[in-house]
């Protein structure tokens, strides 16, 4: 890993890490992306322009967006479900669209309602829809690892990455969506994908930042984060939140490689959405504040 | 790494695990560390022949050793302070000893009331009174930073540790007592104190697991670690608990290194001891159940 390398991070809090939270209002939802990027984040998916009735945290999406005191240079990006919600976002003037596709065929059905092949179909109408100018990335869901099927083949989920690039778009994350990826695996998908792709990891296990390292290692560049590791449900058994971007930035400063994210900054931010959530972060980090800012520890530790 | 490669856990939850939390009978002690060995931990911290007064949480020392059901092959080490306390714990049976030197001139003081000089006396002390043959094991403390001085050089910390190895002791461990370390660090002072040495991680920053990856590659086959990731004080602000055993054999079974240890057994160990202390293990692990055992993801997640 070579030093001054930059590591591009999107700030997926306001979305993914909100979703499983008590419904916060606009104002909030919006100061919340305005402070991470005062902080230094430069892309963040800020809102979905979903089902408010399937998910009532992104209710408000295009208001969310008004909000948004808009920083030049900064990417503001939205995950869709479809057509419909791309014709949104872009009426909203996002910067960039997000859309999941699973590799796990039974997962897209519960999870969207969905096959594999109809949630492709929605990246071909997106893309017709928002013309061929605008980001899209396609987030390949259970890429690591699928809670209903177990493991799923590297080539069926490059496959599907494959094909999600032919209906148009313009690049791939992969996401550990429940937590099962190892460093292993992490190495095995990207020594056939390539490393010119973005990892979606969750800490339901505990592995976030070891396979973050993993991809680092291997030199993906690429990575969703969520301030605080919220999402998921932290507080209910077997679920977890996303990789918390105070984790990889302070990896990231330890090893050398751009973040541009100041990490007292981002620690900030984490900290008070502790309060307005009403819960602690799911960030040990968060919790112990940066190893620069020695505290004393307890007594009789080894 | 080359699989089918062996890693040796030093369980260290009956010790530096139960040190922070409430006193507990020495039934319940000894039960844990024959539920460990059950699991499959051939080597375990069982006890600490320290002050009473200091840390009432291991007084009857002896008295779990007794209670212990001893195995064949299995190791029951004892941390010991001082010649007195090595006394005590050969007069108990125990297999070997640890004890802790600190880099760190402050945290010594503070910690153990000793100078690093002090404390390096007390490895030639102990070494005296237990005769040539037992192992005696030291841990080098803040060998990753310290809480008081920052970055201690990795010149600093394998010179003091030469010193322990010249007062007697038959091998090393290194620790990251307050959680201050990342993946380069530990490769830099593994490049200077060599790869035959143990780790000692804390999660204070979320850090413990990707640092022991880092070991790992680097080549260390001894790391310390503690079931549910206890120890430290998980709830308290700013403290934080050691590497979950179940975490670290998670992520060795992933790389196809041999501990020795059945995660499903441990992570019956590890809910158990969450009944008995009263609140949840720190090892997220422990909470969502190995990927193994498919659970249903929620609803709208990316």
């Amino acid at each position: 890993m070579s030093a001054s390398e930059r590591v591009t991070i999107r700030e997926v809090g306001p979305r993914d890490g909100l979703q499983p939270e008590a419904v916060q209002p606009v104002t909030v939802r919006a100061g919340l992306v305005d402070r991470l990027v005062a902080a230094g984040v430069t892309t963040v998916e800020a809102v979905a322009f979903v089902s408010p009735r399937a998910v009532p945290q992104m209710e408000g999406a295009g208001e969310v967006l008004a909000a948004v005191e808009r920083v030049e240079g900064v990417r503001y990006l939205a995950l869709v479900p479809n057509a419909k919600g791309a014709e949104l976002a872009v009426a909203a003037g996002v910067d960039g669209l997000s859309l999941t596709v699973s590799a796990s065929a039974v997962y897209s059905q519960r999870n969207v309602r969905m096959s594999v092949e109809e949630s492709l179909g929605q990246v071909a109408a997106v893309r017709r829809v928002v013309g061929a100018a605008l980001p899209l990335d396609t987030v390949i869901s259970c890429a690591f690892g699928s809670p209903y099927e177990g493991d799923i083949p590297v080539a069926e989920v490059a496959a599907i990455a494959g094909r999600a690039t032919d209906a148009g778009s313009t690049s791939l994350t992969f996401a550990d969506t429940t937590g099962m990826g190892g460093p292993r695996g992490v190495e095995e998908l990207l020594a056939v994908v390539g490393v010119d792709v973005g990892l979606h990891l969750h800490d339901t296990r505990g592995t976030a930042l070891v396979n973050a390292y993993a991809g680092l290692q291997a030199g993906v560049r690429r990575f969703d984060t969520a301030v605080g590791g919220i999402g998921g449900s932290p507080f209910a058994k077997g679920a977890g939140g996303n990789l918390a971007t105070e984790d990889l930035v302070n990896l990231c400063d330890s090893l050398g490689l751009a973040t541009g994210i100041d990490l007292a900054q981002l620690l900030d931010v984490s900290r008070g959405l502790a309060d307005t959530l009403g819960h602690p972060m799911p960030s040990r980090l968060t919790a112990a504040g940066p190893s620069t800012a020695p505290t004393a520890p307890e007594k009789g530790r080894g």
